[in-house]
């Protein structure tokens, strides 16, 4: 039975809360106190069409998985679903869309992209303010975000000279998997927030230069889409594992990843409360004030009369980010956990997020198969080390934990010189998160593959002047720390 | 027999100097050598009302405790009151009173504050520059006073993951004294300068957030006003002497509070003699010039015609914070000082402003029951160490004296990684003093609850991140100092 | 047979593509694959003149060397001559060459500049941007560039006091040449892109003030011609190599050189590829935006409508630089490469890019006569170490080498205390590129003499202050390398 | 026989050049050539007055003791003298002069200077151009002057608390001389470029205040004028030596001081050759661009048409500075420059200008009674070590040295806390000079005392806050040199 714009109307109280996506009506009363994002966000859209604000950041079976059937009420009747396109079509555009739509004719042609950061500059440009607070915002006051680009900069080379390099070659494997580069695509949620083929766009281009994507637990497509996606049945995918505090779901999200042929898991231990991302949490409150106020002013909040000298209130203060993890596992032990994971599933294991080296030799001594030394791009907590530096304290501290498992490391990768320092302090390769996020948003699977290209010709010249035919000739002694310089960003 | 305004004004002059305040008429010809704000600013008032300028840094008995009954010579007749109320109204509002109403109209929502620099920015808006400029300033060109805040910046984590966190406490006791989180309200004078409620509103936030209040000996509400304003009696305050000169009056001081039921002394010895803080002591110059001159011009002084040549004279260069202290024993000694203060009461001892390791060694000899490691805010000696540094000296090298008296320290606290990181390193608690001024003055009590939600919020979830249950997981091995990298104010 | 504009313009494409330089007719069809610059450079100018492109970057032998007799397809008519000249006369001055012209009339005299950075600032007014931005460029972020010039600043001298030094003297000699001073000019191509006469300035300016000039593989004058420039035939000449991938085209190119009488060899071994010289890379962008657009925009490029979100495609990122070493051999050794050089000629050998202290030590065991330590003025490896980082360590670690062959270094040198420093450290001399190449642009001859006036200048003088009468009263203990200073750029 | 303008004006080139001073005529044609400030500056003036230029550089006496008696022409005639009035009082003001004229005006009253950056920053709005190039130039690129200022910043203080100072005292004894607090006048030349009384402001400023003042040997006025200026013949004065290289005339200038009384000969051995003061020399070519352009253009210099490409000149870069200095002797020794000195006086010696902690020693070793470890506030060798760095190394590495001499320093003094650094680390006294310069510029003898007013201030409180009753409490453990903090200029 077809609903009318009016019988769903009525249900906009916490009592009764039906929302339409994309012209089907749900009962969501009783799912408000379990949405990880919070009940006043679905509350502001009771009795009505939510669809613009909900299909960016979920997967398209989020309703099917968390909603009983029992709930889905069915279609909007055709006289509803047309008044309902046409208020979204007359909806008149806010200054952010406006701004992003320039941008976007504007943009530079790919092929003048010459680095990251070009590529970086033009998804400032081209990105919503929304995403791009998610997707850049850090914790606190993003000091270890912006040292985990910086550290790489403390550390010079000693080039070698007169040593053959014209055939060169960067090419490795991950667990076994051949790749054409030491680099990875670092797992990064809500890829949708920034173009609309999101996660798709990483899995072909990741397909094309032959490198391995991790995929998010909070990707905006679902696990089965993004398997769908590549080209190849045989192209490799991992999977990021956030472990769900109800063991049942734990289990469900491994064994329906491990049934799609994803390849490895990796348990992601550094997410376990959401980081203090303040960009992300504002940027609702600048973009109130960009449409009210034609510019942010003081504070870049509007005043809510009366409201400053009374008790303080309990607010969401998640941002979309703290949204995604609120539901995790707080309690996972290196006992318990990894062999809870090994008893569901025979895939490599590698846990994400070490940070300091008295971790990573646990990691060795429990078995798993890599780590990922990660502070989850300086979005969890504030004065984690670089991961550069932790990768460099454990070449120096304990070189032996390198021959136990294979060592990642992401965070702050910016330049092929990067990804050849992280080779010679003895990883085995390194992450890629937002570069990946900009790079798809601005110019979809191309961007991809030019991202790629960009870093995979810096590795290669990068080897030849070090002196290095293969990665294997990268060594520790070819890197040294120094006291005297340190970027600015 | 009352007074009209024209008797009053017969006297104005030093020889013989009358003030009205609140209405009342005061003989304070004889006071003027013993003012610690020195007579000139008297004398500017002498024969006239001086209310205004007299109430924010003046505790209400202040008049009873330091002037002689015979010099208190009575009230205003009615008609002298009402010509003193037209007169206050009718005075043109300041450009700076005018900055501050619009200010107040303007500021953010308490919720739309994040963090302690939130609070902070709206205060430099909201208080009066006088105000701003007498919490604000530091000795000499800051430098301590910054580097307090900064010093944190070199410390970095190293986070422990795969340890149950779901339950965290931040919890512990100071002196026996349960409190929620390892913050305490450090003393800080004249918060009516801010606020009329001015201290109440530190204890009563104190109340709702459990924790412990340090009142000043320069409160500008007296020290039983405070008392009075607990809502629970048993609410633990404890007391900031500024051990008098006078052993007579010093006594006196001690065993007021001690009648008043304060619950431990904090004798601070670092501020002897007045420090040398600028920005005070030029705001009434950059005041003047305001008004004057439509806008502070060249050196933000207003030139005297004619002086410029001749002869130096001693001026008052001791600003508002000079003379809170100009009347302080010099000459206080370990042997002596401790047990004096012994012998005329039983509460614990705690010694502030200690600077250095050798001090804090003394100091657990000496058997006191704490120290708080502070140079005042980087307000008295400039070039002091940053408190954190010297804490952190003394982890390293004395870590016995933390199992002979609890260490605290202050200054420059502003997140709750800054906490976690003291509280490693040792501390079993830290106090903020400018950050609970800024809360109260902006928004009363309020902020007050405001700052601690901030902070047990960022410490909690820090605690998480860290793989802490509780602040016994908190361990020096968690911090490394680092030197490449030290943050930019 | 003299062609006409018409013959010529129908073979524009690239299977039969001729150019005109100087009014004669080239057919450079099966030279399009061979061109380092790569052919669509060429092809822009296909069936046309390309004169003022082509003149300022070859040297004028390049087509006699390069290309075929039979492609040389004979002269212009009278008229298609005429015609060439009128165009280009006619032709509109772009904005950048305004801007050049202008500059010119307006740069200051040459006894104003007191030291280098006074010529490089008006080198920047008065070449053209192109120029300008191949000169200037280096790799990447330009950070081993920029730290060359940065690590000086980190070092500090002991001066010594009451020393007789009235009589002071700088001499010295380079594989037994004595030189006026301890500098020479370093090997720096395409001069004649800042000024007609090219290295010919340097030659003359080299002979006038008694120091060596290295001649640049890629020299925009032929080799002979610089030879001519010289005044005497006896002033010593060196000669950089890049040793040409093809062994007959690297043995004739010694060997011409050998015959014109120049006086050692200096082999490059570290730009074996070319280095990511993105100003140089983006150059023609931002000029094409000048012209445009009236002023560059957003990311100093042109979009180029409906590519944005196609295919990348390789594009040539080489820019100017890229294309002189594009054919340099990439497989050079230490034992083969020196033994080859050896064998054809007798003259002294010294390896160019040396970049730690190891590849110091090998070239002293291969038993060659000097080593240039260098990273290419920061244009190849980015983060490698400063040449004068390399040179304290070499002194600090294999003081021995010194004593095996004379050590040289260049890059970053800028002030005279910069030489001294070097001096002090071991180096028998240190060589500049830029500036010389600043100074020739912006005063030709003059402009040379007039720098090394002023580094002879600064380097006397400095001798006396630090107490010393000849160079070898420069010893290691009067420099000390601090951790609390570096110079900002 | 009274001389007419025409007359004069005849002698106007380089083979006969009279020029008029107060009205007196002088023949300096012989003269021309041993002009420490080259011939060009007085031939500027050749047949006509140069009173202007020549009287706030010279001493009075100078024509006197450097121009034979016949070369003194005599008078001009009355007709003539009005004339020369009337011209420099018809004189159309320069930009330079209006602008110091309305600074002058504006400045602020002496009380409201708080520090010695206060005063600094009056003297730069209210001096010349000329004097303040002169006065603030240093070497090159002004590097060592400013770590002379900026190595202070990284010493913090270990204060230690619970001492008794309310009795303070600062005040020691140099050679036997007592002094209020431990700071003298540094020797610093030409103080009539900033006030007409010049250098008696310096000596009568002294004398208020109790401490020593250093008379250069290019004092603006006679060394008799200055002992003269004394109100007391016991003040004690020292002298600052330059060694002429005329053995003659360096004698005669040491007996001239000792006859007029100076109690020190402190021999200046880091001047022997001008240091390279770009600001200086360029302070000619600034003001001519103010003058003819209406503000400085590009590169601060005025083009001479035609000039650019021709052939360098050999031109006086010397400055204000380098004049003073070009008949020193730059051949003195440890062995015979003492020897001589002590042959002619029975004063004790000090030498000025020690570096480096090696000469220190042999300072010690000469017997010589102290030393003032200076760089001539960064004016000579550029990098050369900051003066506390030196007194730093000079108490870690042979704290023997200070029980054989008495060793001072200059350099950077800015603070109270500066001083009491240099004397925790051994330092006896520290001497001041730009900052007395500025002082006595901007407001004369009132300056110059309001300037030790504030340094007695600082000195006081900060000895209280430190814990020290005298100056011998000051030990170097109070002081820590930290490798995390360097203040930014």
């Amino acid at each position: 039975m077809p609903w009318t714009l009016q019988q769903v109307a009525k249900h906009n109280t916490p009592s009764s809360c039906w929302v339409i996506i994309n012209n089907k009506v749900y009962d969501v009363t009783d799912f408000l106190t379990e949405h990880p994002g919070g009940s006043s966000i679905i509350l502001k859209y009771a009795g009505r069409d939510a669809t613009a604000a909900y299909e960016p950041i979920h997967p398209p079976d989020a309703l099917d998985k968390n909603l009983s059937k029992d709930k889905h009420l069915g279609e909007l009747d055709t006289a509803a679903a047309k008044e309902v396109a046409r208020e979204a079509e007359s909806r008149e555009k806010t200054q952010d869309e406006i701004r992003v739509e320039q941008a976007q004719r504007q943009k530079p042609a790919l092929n003048r992209l010459l680095n990251l950061q070009d590529v970086e500059d033009v998804a400032r440009k081209v990105l919503p303010y929304k995403a791009m607070a998610y997707y850049s915002s850090a914790s606190d006051d993003e000091i270890s975000h912006n040292q985990n680009i910086i550290a790489f900069s403390r550390l010079f080379f000693h080039p070698r000279v007169l040593r053959p390099v014209s055939v060169c070659n960067a090419s490795t494997t991950l667990l076994s998997t051949p790749t054409s580069i030491p680099i990875f695509i670092s797992p990064a949620a809500l890829a949708r927030l920034g173009h609309p083929l999101g996660e798709a766009n990483l899995t072909r281009g990741a397909y094309r230069t032959n490198i391995i994507q991790i995929v998010s637990s909070n990707a905006s497509l679902s696990y089965e889409a993004i398997a769908d996606a590549r080209p190849d049945p045989n192209q490799v995918l991992w999977f990021q594992l956030y472990k769900n505090k109800d063991i049942m779901k734990a289990e469900a999200r491994v064994k329906e990843v491990v049934k799609l042929g994803y390849k490895a898991i990796c348990l992601t231990v550094d997410a376990i409360v959401p980081g203090n991302r303040e960009k992300d949490i504002r940027a609702p409150w600048v973009l109130d004030n960009m449409e009210n106020l034609g510019g942010a002013k003081w504070g870049d909040v509007v005043r809510q009369p009366g409201d400053a000298e009374v008790e303080e209130k309990e607010i969401n203060i998640m941002g979309t980010a703290g949204a995604l993890i609120s539901n995790d596992d707080r309690d996972m032990t290196w006992s318990e956990t990894i062999l809870w994971l090994r008893s569901i599933t025979k895939l490599p294991i590698v846990i994400k997020g070490i940070q300091c080296v008295a971790d990573a030799v646990l990691a060795a001594e429990s078995g798993v198969d890599g780590i990922i030394i990660s502070n989850h791009g300086g979005r969890q907590l504030e004065y984690s080390l670089p991961s550069i530096e932790v990768l460099y304290r454990l070449q120096k501290e304990r070189p032996d934990v390198f021959d136990q498992l294979e060592v990642y490391m992401d965070g702050g990768v910016r330049r092929g010189t990067d990804v050849l320092k992280a080779i010679c302090l003895g990883a085995k390769a390194v992450g890629l998160g937002r570069p990946f996020l900009y790079a798809q948003s601005a110019y979809g699977e191309a961007g991809v593959v030019r991202l790629v290209r960009i870093l995979e010709r810096e590795i290669i010249s990068g080897m030849q002047m070090l002196g290095a035919q293969s990665l294997k000739d990268l060594v520790p002694e070819m890197v040294e720390r120094v006291d005297w310089y340190s970027a600015k960003l």
